[in-house]
């Protein structure tokens, strides 16, 4: 790929686009220069493009296909993963004036959105008719359905309902070379051409840029209720979650924090009232109507049974309110402990899981470095957090190689590197290992026929 | 592709197989030529190879793609569409010796099994340890799960728990060049590369050959029971339907059955017990442990708030093989009519139903032969039966027409020419208005990244 004098590039998009559309002010680049995860590397990108509609985005696509000039689609930049960090000469493609909410249909349960609506305000909007957005990453106040398409996001209620994938119905896309295509039909069941909705879902951007999203919705499910217990051990946990899934009471949120985290916690905030002795928690939630009395008086029966130290139970908001206080702030808690923590996002077969927990603990030992781990342990998806001083170099090191030796561990227990976060940047190197040179072969394969001169999101993915 | 003189390919094959693998006994041949839609065109296969092992899939696909010789993957010939039908020239694989259950998992919740157990089978494996596997092709007493992941096959539960895709965690394939692969780690959660598991499914055999399918499982859920009501206007019937799907009581399976095909089923089994007047009918079943009897009362409610002429519950099995009969004679009343049936598979957005329904009874009553229409209502995936006489040319001639113009409507009304049979052979023509011509641009190009030299199952599918 060359790069042209960048003038040329930027002439045409302040041609093509509203003056105010086209911006290249340092700071404004910097602050879109970098996602969540505050740790990859970035490039200096040419300009933030902010387009207002399809037609716009075409525009822009058709100039940078023309100059050979990367697009970088970003969402909130809430990822963890560099997926939407800049890279060097690029455009930095923005949604924040294609964010409506164009529909929401009641009878089909479905909504058109544009890729910049935040991900909470459209589950509060169809709410609001009686209907059901489900994927629910801990980002959702801030990130945008765009930034969930691009790394099928996951989220508390997939151990019930599925990630975002399962949600999309049909996408807009705008090719790298500025063509427009729908990717399926938006019927619920629809099997006349290869699955390009679900193929785009997760690619990070590489493949097309998303300009629409019809996604299905569900009927408005029962309030949340649940309990949040403790257990002796990390085993017993596990043992109690197994039950609790292989059960008829499915949960629509079952979550575990091991004892670091829960240590952490009451560091970091002595109100929030953990027994003493406790070495792991679960948090099991029900939405169901008019079986969630059941569904609860059934977690608590489990978690009794399989030794619980404590079991709070919530039927209502604030003692909801209360139940997730603890797994909320489990990052922040985690960060308190030296300053710095590095979030893993593995994810195993279920019955790996206690070994996950003993190679995890074992691991911390033999570095010094505390890991704490919580998650989504009923989908077998974890995030071990790494604390460490950011000041000292060895807990550096140290931290950086901890981090290589999780990602080796998730792939010797059958599971992968990422869950939910995405490849981005900053797994890249785990690729060979967990894919292998003939899926990535492939993957290069369909990157190609999707954007033949690699200008979408490059270095990003595969 | 050359071909090239054929006992090469054979006798390699010989060498390669046992003996009795490898068939060409022009009765064997005959007996695979075609699927269950007994129309499509079929060719002259080369011979049968019966492989035992993934080991042997690569053996026969290495020597193939040596002698450009094409593979047909098939399953059980259950199929509508032609998608299995014999090539000319080409090896049809079959998966009777690689039809073991190699592993149900409890904890995992997932079945590990080979593409030629038959989907019932499984069902019945799973069942026997407290575990689900939720879809339900009509056929399943017969297809295999190779087939239901080649054509990403539905059912009367996929309203509730969605389609194969949705239970397929990952893929065992053998590629054009005989090299294996898997196309992701069989965790609940996992976004490493590109979906390829879902890029296969659904791709009925022309991107790669399943050799393996490890599916995710639920626990088991509670005992079906539910309402068969039968309304005075197909209206009547459609908006019942939409607010039992919009409510809080999500049903199992949702079907409706049009006066049509009522009439037929009254005519084909006087026993049926329908009721004078009634032009459509719902069943609509739970299979919710605590909350079913409640699902129960609402279907009965709402049918009964719609203007029901008749609601049988039924509770128990017995009573629920009573409820089934009339759905379950769709298909052979409608055959019985003129002695020849075309059977569709249409999917729009529900909230276009009506219209739907309107304009086949329209068409009926153009072209002279009566369209029944039945299926899957709740996920607007509706089976329209044009029923024709097969031995007179002119009603042959209409029935094709009509059949033109039923995949017409489907995609005028924003709907798909295939909701879950496939494309196969018989579709092919509507790829173009359904897709576009960049979809099929991409769609050729995906083709070609996994088998550029085109041999698997060549004609179908794109």
């Amino acid at each position: 790929m060359t790069h042209p004098a960048p003038t040329t590039t930027l002439d045409e998009l302040r041609a093509a686009l509203p003056a105010d559309a086209v911006v290249t002010h340092p700071d404004r680049l910097l602050a879109r220069a970098q996602d969540a995860s505050a740790t990859g590397p970035t490039g200096v990108p040419l300009a933030v493009v902010h387009p207002s509609s399809t037609i716009e985005v075409q525009a822009v696509a058709r100039i940078a296909h023309r100059h050979g000039v990367p697009i970088v689609p970003q969402g909130a930049l809430s990822g963890l993963a560099g997926g939407a960090n800049a890279v060097d000469g690029a455009l930095l493609m923005v949604f924040d004036r294609m964010a409506a909410v164009l529909r929401i249909d009641p009878v089909d349960q479905v909504a058109v959105v544009q890729p910049g609506v935040v991900t909470r305000d459209l589950a509060v909007a169809v709410a609001a008719q009686g209907l059901f957005y489900p994927p629910d990453p801990a980002s959702d106040s801030w990130s945008t359905i765009g930034g969930n398409v691009a790394t099928n996001a996951g989220g508390m209620r997939c151990v019930k309902y599925g990630v975002t994938r399962d949600f999309v119905r049909t996408l807009e896309v705008v090719l790298a070379d500025g063509r427009v295509v729908r990717t399926s039909t938006p019927t619920v069941k629809a099997v006349a051409g290869y699955d390009l909705t679900g193929l785009v879902v997760g690619s990070e951007g590489t493949l097309a840029i998303v300009t629409e999203v019809t996604l299905g919705l569900l009927a408005a499910p029962g309030e949340n209720q649940g309990i949040c217990a403790t257990f002796p051990t990390v085993r017993d946990a596990l043992l109690a979650s197994n039950e609790i899934i292989a059960g008829p009471h499915r949960p629509s949120t079952l979550e575990l924090l091991d004892q670091v985290v829960l240590a952490a916690i009451v560091a970091h905030d002595p109100h929030a009232g953990l027994p003493v002795g406790a070495r792991a928690m679960l948090l099991v939630l029900t939405d169901e109507h008019e079986q969630g009395a059941a569904d609860v008086a059934a977690y608590q029966r489990i978690a009794h049974e399989h030794g619980a130290l404590t079991v709070d139970v919530a039927t209502d908001a604030v003692a909801l309110e209360a139940l997730l206080r603890a797994r909320r702030s489990f990052h922040a808690a985690m960060r308190a402990i030296r300053g710095g923590s590095i979030n893993e996002d593995v994810s195993v077969p279920r019955s790996r899981l206690p070994e996950l927990l003993d190679r995890l603990e074992e691991l911390s030992g033999r570095i010094g470095l505390p890991i704490g781990t919580g998650g989504h342990v009923g989908d077998g998806n974890l995030h071990p957090a790494i604390a460490y001083d950011p000041l000292d170099p060895v807990q550096v090191e140290l931290a950086h190689r901890a981090h290589e030796s999780i990602l080796g561990l998730a792939l010797e227990l059958g599971g992968t590197v990422t869950g939910e976060h995405g490849i981005g940047l900053e797994k890249q190197g785990a690729l060979d290992a967990e894919l292998g040179p003939t899926v990535r072969e492939l993957q290069r394969g369909l990157k190609a026929v999707f954007d033949p001169t690699g200008i979408l999101n490059p270095g990003k993915k595969i």
